[in-house]
């Protein structure tokens, strides 16, 4: 696992300098203020996944201009400004082990920063000039919006179901990531195939992603993670480990499953108490399996591209969605 | 007065129809209550300002499709997003005598659903496929953030200046006013004479409607204006009339009027007081002339056009930004 996650770190330390780079040159606000939230958000350890396969998605379908590295920083971006506004609506206190930019600077400019973070990523959208990426990225605003709002009227419903819990997380999640991917494949002036082709990779990812992270908020450590392990279930959310074993449980465990969910103050070893129920109904296993599932899609997606350097990057990344501890 | 609303009203009221069916038709939200909230603002007697501007600017341009109404909610939709994220970082009770949303269904909800509306906004400018449409609305956002964030970083300062005021209105209201305007030449395809005329008169028309809404805080009915007057002095917002007297009372008044701004408190009499002080200097009056003579100077960048329905209607409601009293 870890050589994995050193190997594409290896193929990509030269994309990420450039990321980097791009993140400080395009934010551009007239106020330091912004500068210095965005920045909060942004320069936090963030693991620049969508720039990263905008610029894979662009150099795999043989990009030869040098904007790719700027139209990457959309993403993120977008990315940043989500997260500002709901870290806010989630009431979270950590991210990637440091205290939430609300928690700082307040609600206000928390939620303003968000959207001028969103009004740069759509800015730098027009800059490409193509109005297929343009339509792509504002639907996703729309989209990832009513995604977290679906989620939002949810908490705590222990009714939510699996077909919900996978409109919300292709909303939430996926067309972002798709986005980065297909965005690549256009600025790349790509074949219909490889347009589809890295569309549906980077939907798959996405999708298998979102689930990845939902396990890691059972399975890994507060350490590692950056933020509490069980936040999830203390926000109310049920994601899938959850919905399926609750769904599959006796009544006498679903009892003991609901008391724990539905109080906010569950004790440590109410927690391990459930990771054991995750595991004797077979949740973890389950959201495991189906994210796996959408790794090998996503992957074959994507396997007619000549073999190539980028391509076996693509397919690392892919790998190391399922494996990643944090 | 209220004969120049009235016939304003009166040449509109086809449009004004046509404006209500468009906003409700493309809302298009998947969750009823996205649809709730949005409507909660959309549907509060707006003055529909900015899609009136929008469509009356393609008119003079000699705009022949269907699509104006359509393309309108651009900027009825980006309004309401903003206000939706502004009254949250004002703390405001009442909108158009109305409970402000975040007051109904709490702020998470209220972020959201003004994210959802940028989006709206958004992908219905991105549907024109007009580029340089969408730069200026991508700009907008980008601008309207700001101007709001530099407003609450002056928050209480009793030092702000005439040049930061017009810095911040300019960003906060005229960009949007100026785009609504600017985007009806684009549509309607009109020569570069018309497109600046109607982008100049859009942002004089801004800056002076922002100045006699400003003015309205301390000379209009709370019943009139839907909500208390006083507001923006009781948010600690120090607007040109205040800005314009303080520079020019001698040290006693100052005192006083310092005492009355910096007390979020102060009793009816104290504004009483405040607004003799705002006559005494002359800050009233000041501001009045000044928002003359922008709309003097919108109206004369639209003179050039032949003379029309339309041309009379665009100067009227110049006019009329003047003397309303809500």
């Amino acid at each position: 696992m870890i050589d994995l996650k050193n190997k594409i770190l290896s193929m990509v330390s030269e994309d990420f300098a450039e990321i980097e780079h791009a993140l400080k040159q395009n934010l551009n606000p007239y106020l330091d203020l912004i500068s210095e939230v965005a920045s909060h958000i942004l320069f936090s350890g963030g693991k620049r996944l969508r720039p990263l396969l905008m610029i894979l998605s662009a150099r795999i379908c043989g990009y030869k201009g040098n904007m790719d590295k700027t139209y990457s920083t959309i993403f993120e971006y977008l990315h940043a400004a989500t997260l500002l506004h709901d870290d806010l609506v989630d009431g979270a206190t950590l991210r990637r082990g440091k205290p939430v930019a609300h928690s700082i600077w307040g609600n206000s400019i928390t939620v303003l920063t968000g959207d001028f973070l969103l009004g740069r990523s759509l800015s730098i959208s027009a800059k490409t000039g193509l109005l297929k990426v343009i339509q792509i990225i504002t639907k996703i605003t729309e989209d990832m919006s009513q995604g977290e709002i679906h989620q939002l009227t949810r908490i705590g419903n222990l009714d939510l179901t699996e077909d919900e819990y996978m409109e919300i997380i292709r909303r939430k999640t996926a067309v972002l990531i798709q986005g980065a991917c297909w965005t690549g494949a256009l600025i790349a002036d790509a074949s219909e195939k490889e347009e589809k082709g890295l569309a549906e990779y980077g939907f798959d990812l996405g999708i298998a992603f979102q689930m990845a992270d939902d396990l890691l908020d059972y399975t890994s450590d507060t350490s590692i993670l950056g933020k509490e392990v069980g936040t999830d279930l203390k926000e109310g959310k049920l994601t899938l480990p959850v919905i399926y074993s609750l769904k599959k449980a006796d009544y006498e465990d679903r009892i003991i499953m609901e008391k724990i969910i539905t109080d906010k103050n569950f004790s440590f070893n109410d927690f391990e108490i459930l990771i054991e129920l995750l595991k004797k109904y077979g949740g973890l296993e389950y959201t495991k399996k189906l994210a796996s599932k959408h790794i090998e899609k996503a992957k074959n997606s994507i396997l007619f591209f000549e073999p190539s350097a980028t391509k076996e990057l693509l397919l690392n990344i892919a790998d190391y969605a399922l494996v990643r501890k944090a």
